[in-house]
């Protein structure tokens, strides 16, 4: 059955991105170590790679499409013409824009009226597959905290930021069970269950 | 060889206790949550519960021993007349007291000239078996900040707890390589080591 999955990847003392975000460091100070597992480990972390990119369709927050700087109109996001997802893209914002479409089958649909919505147009979009949330922290936040997300993959780096945007900061009674763990020596990969 | 180790729950917020921690609640509100996988699923955690408890000599702050509230001469600690530990026990305070010898291998001494001098003192009585840092948080910070912690044995609970005394606050430059991941539905076990 299509689920509503998350996978974010969090410093062990629990930070989506490290302080002082910006256009020229959107992962913030210390944020790229976070992902050296993606890319200095692809191969021993293949299945949890495919699996952040097995959905359907996607949801993200306005940051993750456009990171702290300006919206702007000619904004095509960050991943070149050619993005990862090749599947609808969800971009929740409060600003209205034409749809972006990109090459390889993804396009940006810009939401304006709220998560519910965005869920609701992915769901659709995704059919029998799964819906992503696709980050960043925030937005992971707001979908947790209403209940609206299935399975939370958490890819726990081993490094301590210390600063930076908590994935966790304010989600109260968030119920999980640990379904299965793995890991590799840049990361520990823990599913987890969300229990209503 | 002989390492320190340590072994602490915590949350997956990073709690290793919950707010308002008292005489009558010495694990803050619901802290009592990061130790179900020890009493509920004891079987299926025997492993971890043994390395626990494996160590040749313990180190604890003070308020481990004697919780947040007023140091009374006449403690015995929490664990009754026959402590789980079976091994010297050094407690980190500024009160000098004497030793107290309890049942079943347990003594309890007490250090008040710092953790390097605690930890001298426990690896001559640990001889060729691990010194355990048992806690709670704030010491174990110390050890991890001072460079002293070999190898980190993490058992993170599902649990938020939004409040309370986070392992690692603080604690900056601190990297950890994990080496093994395991767990039930209460916990994941992730044992990392500590690099130099």
């Amino acid at each position: 059955m299509s689920q509503v999955t998350c996978d974010l990847t969090i410093s062990l003392d629990g930070f989506a991105s490290g302080p002082n975000q910006s256009m020229t460091d959107p992962l913030g100070e210390g944020g790229e170590l976070l992902h050296r597992w993606q890319f200095e480990e692809s191969q021993a972390n293949a299945a949890a790679r495919e699996g952040i990119l097995a959905a359907g369709a996607y949801i993200m927050g306005r940051n993750m499409f456009a990171g702290p700087g300006t919206w702007a109109e000619e904004w095509r996001g960050w991943w070149g013409e050619d993005p990862p997802y090749h599947a609808p893209v969800y971009v929740l914002t409060h600003q209205p824009r034409e749809p972006l479409e990109m090459q390889g089958g993804t396009t940006f649909t810009f939401v304006t009226d709220g998560i519910e919505s965005a869920l609701a147009q992915a769901r659709t979009a995704a059919g029998s597959k799964d819906v992503a949330i696709a980050g960043g922290a925030q937005t992971v936040r707001q979908f947790l905290s209403a209940g609206l997300i299935d399975e939370l993959r958490l890819h726990i780096a081993p490094i301590v930021l210390g600063a930076g945007e908590r994935l966790l900061d304010g989600v109260a009674n968030l119920k999980l069970e640990p379904t299965e763990v793995s890991g590799t020596g840049l990361v520990t990969h823990v599913r987890y269950r969300v229990i209503r």
